[in-house]
């Protein structure tokens, strides 16, 4: 995939990109101005289309390996007119899922019969998937009407600096570019250069899989470690970015010894919080009660001490 | 004034700060969605509204001085209840102006009893006022109504760090964290560090007023020169700020000495660049034709040698 500047549009963080192509793409004026995303989904894809034209996404389930079904989308995309975006995210936050490469060229396909329909696909995690899986942008199979957004932040560890971008077609990223100039400007000067510095030396990736590297450890003490001690979670090896989504709902139900009832993951998450110093964001926030996301970007022995925290926590709970 | 944690919404800029509170109070699907602001006034203001509810901003004309007539303010006001957000700007961008207090008050008495509408007032050259006047905010008079608009890279000269605040009442202030919170998130880290340590250190603003000092000398420079050698525009001493925008219709309607017709303000600022390398920005951008918007934050040789330069540059334009 090649793109020329005025294919390209940077902003101050990715999440900070998505809503400027979200002011871009849904016109509250237009009939054709809803968000399609898979659940579970992050916030911002739930929020930012209320904000800005009043109405909810479309939220679409996915399978037992959260990828979604292309026939279900199909059906969708020729039942209802007012689809102007779809969200695809992978590899995915919460979930980790990467989707496979036949998946998206079935994608690609059905969304390419409605050329006035955009894909929002959301790549921030595109350098960090194990296993020796390569990362596929949806692009490669319909680039007229792929917005990738991807950011620096999660590729170099660089939480905090906020850089996103979105490259896509030129006259999309035209209008994009023109809500930018209106709104933050530009990105602070001092992220800009210590990035276009690290681009220059990092051409090969080898930084950013050095990093990926170290994340893939993280995870196999993760997933060994969890499989041992919380033996009631159910579960999928992520194979992208440093999430973890087990569902829990199993605990959901449960008492803690002070005998308070846990009846949500938001209770769970708390318990947890209060109990074993452990931080989760809890699956309602993604539309999808009863699970848990970890994250393992820290150090494998706080990675071991969480779980047996946890573990202690969760053992102490009474049905 | 004194405004708690509550009462603060931090954003990547003043520019996207105005974004942010476009965003939340222009709700296209309200009656009460529109913008006022005063002629001549910043691109944004013109442009936010159109983005965002699909009307232009109503502008207001202001006198010879560049100030608002409240009277004029109130008519519109009475008659008129699609109203949503005032825009105030003193100092002002472009001109320098810097409202009086009285007139502050006045402004303040006739927006105070129309309880919904909110005053952006944007305040980013308030440590940048000369002449011995000290800054006032029209919160001083209408705190519940007003929003605070202010930044960091022009009091510090900080350009390119990004950095803005928004202060006011705790419910708008709410809104407006919600949308920045599913937006930009934060404003980047070493960014908020170096300014969180500068501001520790000026508590007093003396570093910011030896700035504003700089600019004083600059602005004398300036104007003192340009009396001698641009001697037919005319032009206000701007009082803060560090622009300066006189009016150069004299110059529209001639010729270069190629013998191309200057007609506009854009192609008079298109010949100052060619033949005089100085960069201005013509006034029918800030919907006031026939004025050049002059910078003078550059060092004082600098200016001495634009000047000289433009002089020569104008004396070639026969009628």
């Amino acid at each position: 995939l090649d793109y020329s500047p005025s294919e390209i549009v940077v902003c101050p963080g990715p999440k900070d990109v998505v809503f400027k192509i979200c002011v871009t793409m849904l016109n509250p004026k237009s009939r054709r101005n809803r968000l399609v995303t898979f659940a579970p989904t992050y916030e911002s894809f739930e929020n930012l289309p209320i904000l800005l034209t009043g109405k909810p996404p479309i939220v679409l389930e996915t399978d037992a390996h959260f990828l979604p079904d292309p026939n279900q989308l199909a059906d969708l995309l020729n039942q209802d007119d007012t689809v102007a975006l779809i969200v695809l995210n992978s590899p995915n936050n919460p979930t980790g899922a990467v989707y496979p490469d036949s998946l998206l060229r079935e994608l690609a396909e059905i969304i390419g019969k409605h050329e006035q329909i955009c894909i929002l696909s959301d790549e921030v995690y595109r350098t960090i998937i194990y296993d020796g899986i390569d990362h596929v942008s949806i692009a490669s199979f319909l680039p007229a009407q792929t917005l990738i957004v991807g950011g620096m932040s999660k590729e170099v560890s660089g939480t905090g600096l906020r850089l996103g971008f979105v490259a896509g077609p030129e006259a999309v990223m035209g209008a994009i570019a023109n809500v930018e100039g209106n709104t933050s400007s530009c990105v602070n000067l001092p992220t800009q250069k210590g990035y276009a510095h690290f681009l220059r030396k990092d051409t090969d990736l080898r930084l950013r899989y050095q990093i990926r590297d170290a994340l893939y450890s993280r995870r196999e003490t993760l997933t060994n470690r969890f499989s041992k001690l919380v033996t009631d979670a159910v579960w999928e090896r992520p194979a992208g970015a440093f999430y973890f989504f087990p569902d829990m709902s199993f605990y959901c139900g449960h008492r803690t010894p002070k005998g308070k009832p846990i009846n949500t993951d938001e209770a769970l998450a708390l318990y947890l919080i209060e109990s074993a110093n452990v931080v989760t964001v809890p699956g309602s926030k993604f539309q999808r009660p009863g699970h848990l996301r970890f994250s393992y970007a820290v150090g494998l022995e706080t990675i071991n001490l969480g779980i047996e925290r946890m573990a202690e926590a969760l053992d102490q709970l009474s049905a």
